[in-house]
């Protein structure tokens, strides 16, 4: 388990989202909405989608750009709805491929339901997502989610490809988290700049912070699957290495292992069943380590994010929850 | 094995395309182009996804509406595609869903790259769709498309859930397979119409054709699984049967059956091992009949669809076209 870094306040998500707050509930509001089935049969599966609430930073980060750039719009509602609709399809998928039990503490939706509906809910909740965006008159939403979409799964794709790739290198690894994870994070900031009217250049500050924060996301992710505590994070752990997913930390481990490490690595990835693969890590290797490394690379992603928005012009109560926003992205133990 | 019905000649394919080949082709060109990978690991994945090129009626249909109307714009290049990568999304998700092996003569994409790539794949290509679509000035195609995609997949999980449910009716089945197939035949040719710049009452026309043909297509598609030729219809057959998929020649049998079949059907369902089904409901029920009875109602469909299309004015070749695509979905046994 990772001890808390106590050098520091521990930034909480309330204190995030405190400023947006009202923008927020909004939000929620239209999606419930529009999450509303045509069929009854489909709605104890749509409500079951609906409780995965999670932490929702990339709907905060549409609202909080639009907040600190010149005020939130009704278009800001609808862009943070769809930014919210294609993460949550994208998790219902994830979880039928990873095989995942549990997601923010509640049973996963295959788990209840079996893979084909739940398959076939995500495809659901994306076409929902498109047709919001495209109720939008100003298609810019559109055409930067599509891209944004298909690069997400690019990112997927390319992952599940490159299992039990040992020698997947630090850059691979980044790329693959930029598609994947970032730039979801990149296109909510800088939609929520777009929708306040904001300038180009304006809006490539804001992607940047996103994109980044993005980055320090998703490296903690990682290193919270490999050492995090199910109880606190809501989701099943030890997936990445059980599906011999190489992060971070993981390839720092392998980095740091020598040759003869090496082999044993290898030979774990090939041979240990998955279920028993991260109490060996923890036991033969040192996993703290590589986590340390993981943790000080997403410090800097975090650090460069807010480095895009330095001495940027903006509602000064959105601008510190954008700040705050890195703080808890670093510090979160779920 | 179904008789080929001798009374009328067969309509072939290429009869039914022939006036659009060259703007077929022109769409071919734009699919290829839209689906080259930005990463090269995607690159076989894709170039198989593309080698699955079916009969292609969902963009025949959006030429065909477009040049009856008025002539095909660039415009009908990008539906025509958007339709056919909508349509290619879900079969990727559909052989994943029935663990077909087969699709179009060749090895379903989840046997080759396995499960996990064909999804992200499938949600890839939704992606991609979506990114084409929004690319069109007129946003009528991203909202028609997006509304029916959701039913679409709605279609395909009130199906889902409706599995082993020997009850169903024939209403249920109809509206089942009206939003998961007749809706995005209806859309291809209601935005054909659009986008050849048609008015509302004329497009409503060409969905209602559009919409009636798809029911006889999904109609004569369910025939085919319990009573085709697999060399000819090219993929996994038996499949609806084995899932416990209650398709109209089914219900019919069931209706048939009396107090007695009935149970032995339930238990044929429930006890019997997948594979073994097909073969038992022939060799014990009168299968052939429930078949023709689906077939005579097929026939009822596309006969609804030429109805709509009676006395409108529009370019020769098309229109003809148009009326022999419903004598080729009849047809057909592939």
């Amino acid at each position: 388990m990772e001890g808390r870094r106590a050098d520091r306040k521990v930034v909480g998500l309330e204190q995030v989202v405190a400023s947006v707050e009202a923008e927020m509930a909004r939000v929620d509001r239209f999606l419930q909405e529009r999450l509303r089935p045509g069929k009854p049969e489909l709605l104890p599966l749509l409500e079951h989608a609906a409780r995965f609430k999670g932490k929702r930073l990339r709907p905060a980060q549409v609202l909080l750009a639009g907040k600190a750039l010149g005020g939130i719009t009704e278009d800001h509602t609808k862009v943070a709805a769809v930014v919210e609709l294609i993460h949550t399809a994208t998790l219902v998928h994830d979880d039928i491929l990873d095989d995942a039990t549990l997601r923010r503490k509640l049973p996963t939706l295959h788990t209840l339901y079996g893979i084909e509906a739940s398959l076939l809910l995500g495809d659901y909740i994306y076409a929902v997502a498109f047709t919001v965006s495209t109720s939008l008159e100003d298609q810019t939403c559109s055409q930067v989610l599509g891209e944004v979409t298909r690069t997400v799964c690019q990112g997927e794709i390319s992952q599940v490809l490159f299992k039990g790739k040992t020698d997947l290198t630090e850059e691979d690894y980044l790329e693959i988290i930029g598609a994947k994870t970032a730039s979801l994070y990149g296109a909510a900031c800088e939609l929520g700049a777009h929708y306040a009217g904001a300038p180009g250049e304006i809006r490539e500050r804001f992607r940047n912070y996103g994109y980044n924060l993005g980055l320090a996301f998703q490296v903690v992710d990682d290193c919270l699957d490999l050492a995090g505590d199910e109880g606190k994070v809501g989701k099943t752990l030890g997936s990445d290495v059980a599906k011999g997913k190489m992060t971070l930390p993981l390839i720092r481990v392998f980095q740091g292992a020598g040759e003869e490490g090496r082999k044993e690595l290898e030979r774990l990835f090939r041979d240990v069943p998955p279920g028993e693969r991260r109490r060996i890590l923890e036991e033969r290797f040192d996993l703290a380590r590589g986590v340390a490394y993981a943790r000080e690379k997403a410090r800097r992603f975090a650090r460069a994010g807010l480095d895009a928005l330095e001495n940027l012009e903006g509602e000064k109560s959105s601008m510190e929850a954008l700040r705050r926003m890195a703080s808890f992205v670093l510090d979160r133990e779920w």
